[in-house]
């Protein structure tokens, strides 16, 4: 294997790739990256082999040459050290080249290394995925997605189902819900493509937020595929893998309740900041809870009361509240989360009293939903 | 005690003094930031019994109102508490109001806190300093001078007095010299004020890293005042006060070795970046060493080997080599720490044989010099 690349293309690709190596591995070959040289251009690898990402350099783009394949080939590189080599070389250039007995020589003006390389043959093949059935969606639209709902997936092992997000796909829309059984988060739009079937998946909320680095924040498409274990995200140049979670998703349909006995209509942007201020004295507490009262005469008023520190009362401005006087407490980081996801919108909070989970929607939009189970205070 | 204050005044404050505040202190109180309202304006005081940082906010600046003292007083609030609430207020002005029982009441717009306070007379004194004479330096000047230096302090506690700056005044000059007994850094510069009389101290490394993060960047002089066992320095609006180290510096002057052998002259940049990369293979091992060799015919390679991952060769341009061939090892980091600081000016190296310490100095300027012990390979 012998190549000339350019060498911002070169870092910008393994960036892609090292987000799926990790340094604690079982299978040592996989804590390197795959390079090959073929005649299209290079194709990076990187894998833990539950998530694994590959990203395409073409030989050229917008007319300019960017790789020089003298020799096609392979080779893995320890990630660690070939990243930091490639970001720190002199020129804007790079001469990669494998000799005999794997020995690597990286070259660029006066500065040369040599990498003892491994195998390529040794490297895990990636896995092999159907294409029966591709589904497309905005790129910048997924990323949104994934934001508003995987932050919501359980941070626990105890029921590990639970550290993934819910997609199904029917009717040509796509549904991606999370939950950690206190609070959940639900997404949902219309996808392209597809065969007309319906699809599920639960994606590991690591796998996602991964993803979600990776994508460029674009309106092109990304296409996926989705198999009975794995699913394929293709978005230019780069190709993302990640593996299922097995077992049932909980149905979480029932809940979300269906009427309400106290409403809420409040600038999500205030609303955010107040709960932010209300809680800075009970952060040092395990639980982190506020108190949110709503008057009759619809006064709004969040609180919280660490003795040994001391209180803090913020009066809020409602754009509107209807319904029965109440008083509930609820963990402030939970909503903090959900309100950062409506970003500022007007929202709109239904409680069904003190001891239900009340639910948050952007007013006058139903794509999206937040649930907050309430904390029992005594 | 009651005022109202600008916001953004106040934190400026807060953030100053915040940086002597340890949250591991024996002395509860010490936790606390120290407000006092007077005729003047306010002033806060932060301290960890080391180091002790005063903040002084006047009534007017500018022809602007910043503060109005209704009520002349203190108190002590806890500092952790104190900066995240003045940070998120929601208006531009803050009242802060002490009630009785040291109940502290601290309002904007229509958020209130109510914090435990402290009894502003059990806060300890800050050290008295007599003023019989004062040093004056530019703050810029200053601020370079600490950071060529205190890199290169010790950071074990073996023999205590390294862990700090050796300052003395004399003859007009201020020379501060830093070492960890594996390498040395050296910077001097003239000094105005004081009263003819040398002066030596040595100063906490600790300390004078805090003081550069507090100095702004201005050619505005800092007047400095040493005494036996502490040290101040004032800019506008804020006091550094810092223990002084006891015990004797040791003498450094005959380290420098006032011959050499093999001498070249190099751009500080190329060879700090070749150095970085020359590195990247060794970092994992403990000593982190690479080889340099000056063949006789003027060449210059930096090296490293590390048989398991691979090797590197940096061929480098030097601007002029004389005297003997040499081939010498030692710390990468203490090279790039010391090219770091000389700010990729033309730097002039000054090697007496693979065993002696060596010297660097930027090309025709003796008010800065760099030594490096080097490492011993076999």
């Amino acid at each position: 294997m012998k190549f000339q690349i350019q060498r911002d293309k070169l870092v910008d690709g393994v960036n892609d790739v090292i987000k799926a190596v990790s340094s604690r591995t079982a299978i040592p070959i996989l804590s390197g990256i795959k390079i090959t040289a073929h005649d299209e251009g290079i194709t990076l690898t990187g894998s833990d082999s539950d998530i694994s990402i590959e990203s395409f350099i073409p030989k050229e783009e917008d007319g300019k040459e960017i790789v020089n394949v003298e020799q096609t080939g392979g080779i893995v590189l320890q990630a660690k050290f070939f990243e930091s080599i490639v970001k720190k070389l002199p020129l804007d250039t790079v001469e990669i080249e494998v000799h005999s007995h794997l020995q690597t020589v990286i070259r660029s003006g006066k500065s040369e290394f040599n990498l003892n390389g491994q195998d390529v043959n040794e490297y895990p093949r990636l896995p092999e995925i159907e294409e029966d059935s591709v589904l497309k969606i905005p790129t910048n639209l997924l990323k949104t997605m994934i934001r508003q709902t995987v932050f919501a997936v359980s941070a626990s092992e105890t029921r590990p189902i639970l550290t993934g997000v819910n997609w199904t796909v029917e009717d040509g829309m796509l549904n991606c819900v999370a939950t950690d059984s206190h609070r959940l988060a639900m997404r949902k739009a219309p996808i392209n493509g597809g065969n007309g079937e319906p699809y599920k998946a639960v994606i590991p909320g690591k796998s996602l937020n991964e993803l979600n680095k990776i994508l460029d924040d674009t309106a092109d498409e990304t296409e996926i595929v989705m198999t009975e274990n794995q699913v394929l995200f293709r978005a230019k140049h780069v190709l993302f893998f990640s593996r299922l979670l097995e077992g049932n998703y909980p149905d979480t349909s029932r809940l979300v309740p269906s009427e309400s006995k106290t409403e809420m209509t409040i600038g999500g942007k205030d609303f955010l900041q107040a709960i932010d201020r209300a809680s800075l004295l009970a952060r040092e507490e395990r639980n982190n809870v506020v108190k949110l009262h709503i008057s009759e005469q619809g006064g709004v008023q969040i609180s919280s009361n660490t003795p040994e520190i001391g209180k803090v009362v913020e009066e809020v401005q409602s754009d509107a509240t209807t319904g029965e006087e109440l008083t509930i407490s609820f963990s402030a980081k939970y909503m903090m989360d959900a309100l950062k996801v409506l970003e500022g919108a007007e929202t709109n909070i239904q409680f069904t009293g003190a001891m239900r989970p009340f639910v948050l929607r952007p007013t006058g939009d139903d794509s999206i939903l937040q649930l907050i189970t309430p904390v029992r205070t005594y």
